[in-house]
């Protein structure tokens, strides 16, 4: 049996309890939970099979019952000092993997101020804000297959772009590879019916950080009328913990005022936006701290939104935020927002950048408030850029 | 052992062998492949675990030398009567079930005609076809875990419209539920790297029909600027039977002209485009014969294009060309085009139709050139529209 001790201020405490998969050399992945610094494997400590998985669909699908009980089984082998010996490793020892095979992803777009902004870039000549977008959140399907792990390189995508002053286009790699700083929301629970707004927390697990890797030349040549596709689909990162929502009681707060009053089927009783703070680092350097509440959609909504329409949702389903950016320019989630189109560069310490660069590296971290004045984290997703082949 | 006779003039002769998943009762789901009249089952004729499963992926993973040796196996069986008795089962007898796992499903809109005619119905103020059309397959993700087998009833979906004369959006069962007539294409291999045209044949195992129905109303309020998402996430429908690439050689002819020269990456040495001739009936009235013919992009090139941005591709991503449309009226592979946008019903019978109506019953069938004048069949999807509830 193994005592944790947990660092003070910790954003991994007994409060948070984010799950994951990880590996040991020489055994097979397993799922973990993070504590401090240490990652318990629970298919050795809880002696349940869900655990013995490569993936936490399993775990996931069991539903909201059983996520509360294994969380106070979990707690109590922590504050009882009861973990086995064999059931304890030091993060910095482990590998971390995709935590969930992804069934569907869907990607949202519910920052005003990004679909603001995105707008003003992208549609120069038109409102910024399209007609439906204060009526139900606006998204689109994703590349489930292309979703990595935090730590991944990034391949530099290749494609066809056209510049505004040539009237065909060319072929090459992305000028204009960007970030979008996200949060994802990940489906337990399956459902045939749509899920209401108060049923959220029924089916939703848990939550993650998202990279949503973005070649804006890619997606602006190709995007007109059917949405963003290779712009977008050679890869998404996520972070490799998932926050299950039973952590984020305390972090639960309003949306912003929505004027005009949603539809029923988008109505909550109680919000399930959240106050989670990101930060976003470029080659080490913090560029913004894109704030999540000030999301005009909240994810029930997103998920009500969903699959009002009949469309099922499986266990494993991802669907994220979309861009997170404040009203302020370094709460911005997205390098195109950041430095206006590429206008106005950002200095990273001797250096500065419009967009990647071969090489570069982003990091974006999220956290949350905690009981008592803790804070929840999320942790980190990076991704190196490599260049094309 | 048994002899299979196939009816004469029938489209499941021994040059066609389609595969896909079906049970009888008290028997697990199993790989069939249909001849004539029959369903023959692989796992107690061919002697392979990877046909005792209850999806094509496992085998279509394997590869095309495997999938030759296989289909040679067959013919073998065939040709000296030496399928098992207990392997063969009338079709009438059998369930028919989803042929693959679905890993992630992207939709084109390959169609000159139906794009041009789309453009006039959604945009009647700009240019129909839009600067890129001519340059890359357009495509959006569709989501895969609402793809169903056909014969599984439609809910007619629920959704936010918004009429042209009204100021906002209301709530309801969609007023103009449509479908869309396209063929479906299904990988087998999985790739890391880029499928160049060429190797188009080394990684896509087979063929079927998809129907994509289509709110229109429902994506006419939502689509902008992200592409369609609750208009078509609902259901897809596809047929039972995925026809090997291999049957299929007889089919293959040039695409239409293609004006400006596409890319590098979008060239074909041997074209993929397919003479594939379907026919769309509406509760038993046939109202179209879409040509894929037509068709501007070929399958080859809808897949290079895919993952020309380092995309990976998996066993089970399917890609679907989007609506079928020939130049002439009756080739339209959509109701929104046939009644254009509702303003010119079609007759059925004694009763005319704009869009769908509860209780009405939409079927889809295809089939292509054979060798020595033999027709190759894709079956047929159907699927029944019930109210929303």
């Amino acid at each position: 049996m193994t005592a944790i001790v947990v660092p003070d201020g910790s954003e991994f405490g007994i409060n948070n309890l984010p799950y994951g998969i990880f590996s040991v050399p020489g055994s097979e992945k397993a799922v973990g939970v993070r504590v401090g610094d240490a990652v318990v494997d629970l298919s050795k400590s809880l002696g349940d099979s869900v655990f013995a998985q490569p993936t936490l669909n399993a775990f996931m699908a069991r539903g909201r019952a059983w996520w509360i009980e294994a969380r106070a089984r979990i707690v109590e082998l922590i504050e009882t000092d009861a973990v086995p010996a064999d059931a304890m490793h030091p993060l910095d020892t482990v590998s971390l993997h995709l935590p969930f095979e992804v069934a569907d992803y869907v990607d949202f777009y519910a920052s005003e101020h990004h679909a603001t902004n995105l707008g003003r870039l992208f549609r120069p000549d038109s409102e910024p804000l399209l007609p439906n977008w204060k009526h139900l959140p606006v998204g689109y399907h994703g590349r489930a297959g292309t979703i990595v792990v935090s730590g991944t390189d990034i391949t530099r995508p290749r494609g066809q772009r056209k510049a505004p002053d040539r009237p065909t286009p060319d072929f090459g790699p992305s000028l204009r590879l960007d970030i979008e700083a996200e949060m994802g929301f990940v489906v337990g629970v399956p459902s045939e019916t749509p899920i209401g707004t108060d049923d959220f927390e029924n089916h939703v697990f848990g939550v993650c950080i998202v990279n949503d890797w973005s070649a804006r030349d890619i997606q602006a040549w190709e995007y007109v009328p059917l949405g963003p596709n290779l712009g977008k689909s050679f890869a998404t990162s996520i972070s490799p913990w998932v926050v299950p929502l039973l952590a984020l009681e305390e972090a639960r707060i309003a949306t912003p005022e929505q004027v005009p009053e949603p539809l029923p089927y988008l109505r909550e009783s109680r919000s399930w936006a959240l106050d989670i703070e990101l930060t976003v680092e470029w080659n080490g350097h913090e560029v913004s701290r894109p704030p999540y509440r000030t999301m005009y959609w909240s994810p029930a909504q997103m998920l009500a939104h969903c699959t009002v329409n009949g469309a099922s949702a499986r266990t494993g389903d991802m669907f994220a935020s979309g861009t997170i950016s404040g009203p302020d320019k370094n709460q911005r989630g997205a390098f195109i927002e950041l430095t206006w189109g590429g206008k106005e560069p950002v200095t990273l310490g001797d250096q500065t950048r419009t967009f990647l660069e071969d090489g570069d590296t982003v990091a974006i971290s999220a956290s949350a408030p905690g009981p008592s004045g803790t804070r929840i984290g999320f942790g980190t997703v990076t991704g190196r850029i490599t260049p094309s082949p």
